[in-house]
């Protein structure tokens, strides 16, 4: 039955890709636990790209509208998915998100759009949403065992964020431990180690969303 | 369906509960996500109560023996669980692991066990696994919103452990705004800061552990 309900997601993520496309956009899935930085990454990310950008954001939570509001105070368009006790986002409620999305843009198109997923190291990585990237993000406080003890996040994603940089003299983190532990479970993942408070690596993320999209780089970001 | 198999895994962890009280034990459930701490918390807690507590861990994990590991090289036994992918503990795991941990006793009593749940704010909240009390917790570099973002975790709870105080120079985090959010779901709910490493708040902890075992506080801890 589990089977048969994964496969279902997957029938409708299908469509999920096509909205996407027809919309003129790439999307990428951000999947972390709770705190890992996500929410902050966006509004940081909507400074260095909204000029040149259209970015749209869909928000999943389990309960609570805030993390749409800290996105809407950018000046960009955000939708959010409250879960109402389920622990991942799946096809069905992101579906229902990209019509609501579409409908604020009243037409216009978007170039690119964040899907923030239920903060859960676990269950979103099972579900696939319609997204073209998956992205992981630990950050710094949680420690660098994440890979090991969370693999099938790791294993799914296209790239690692490691986040919060700027708390590593206050860690026993060692990203070098991290990223060798990340790339034993997926040789072909990105990683990129990135704080939103001091910019340390945030040209890094700009650059591989400016590849995605196919921009020509700015000359400094941010 | 769902509710079958919650119903079922209450009738085992109500069985649970007798090997635990057999066992001559008070059991308690810590829930929080990823890297909020858990496994430091025992550490700590073991070298503050095992000369005069008999104290059993059962580690939880996705993957890797990593926490159980740590926790023996405290001189104490510890079962590891490993879930193969599954994002919870349930009764019927936790049973394995109590009958493993009295395995390794060879007929002795235990006062305290220790059941460390997977990182995972959402799922655990829904799983009885026969304890006496269940701790929640969430660390400051994860955000004070974090209670109304996952509120099943704070409803089920009986005592919020806010970790990690050591770092709150480094944060916005308002610890009075997380313990009223916190305060809001569940009323009854006891509520401790407390930090791992510079041992703020650690003898509220202590002084409620020894209250749960009705033992003597000593007159300074730890």
């Amino acid at each position: 039955m589990h089977r048969d309900l994964l496969a279902a997601n997957d029938v409708l993520a299908g469509k999920n890709r096509e909205i996407i496309e027809g919309m003129g956009a790439i999307a990428l899935n951000l999947i972390s636990a709770p705190g890992s930085g996500k929410t902050t990454l966006l509004e940081k990310t909507i400074e260095c790209l909204a000029d040149r950008v259209h970015i749209g954001v869909i928000e999943g939570d389990i309960e609570t509208a805030r993390d749409a509001e800290r996105i809407r105070a950018k000046g960009v368009p955000a939708v959010q998915l409250t879960t109402g006790g389920a622990c991942h986002l799946d096809a069905s409620l992101v579906n229902k998100g990209l019509h609501a999305l579409a409908d604020k843009l009243n037409g216009g198109d978007l170039d690119l759009i964040f899907i923030e997923n239920v903060g859960n190291l676990v269950c979103p990585a099972t579900f696939y949403l319609g997204e073209h990237k998956r992205a992981v993000l630990v950050s710094v406080p949680e420690g660098p065992d994440k890979p090991a003890k969370y693999p099938r996040a790791f294993m799914g994603a296209d790239l690692f964020l490691i986040t919060k940089t700027d708390l590593l003299p206050y860690f026993d983190f060692l990203v070098d431990e991290a990223r060798s532990e990340a790339l034993k479970l997926n040789p072909e993942l990105e990683i990129i180690s990135l704080s939103s408070v001091n910019n340390d690596g945030f040209d890094q993320w700009i650059t591989f969303l400016e590849g995605l999209l196919n921009l020509t780089p700015l000359a400094q970001t941010p």
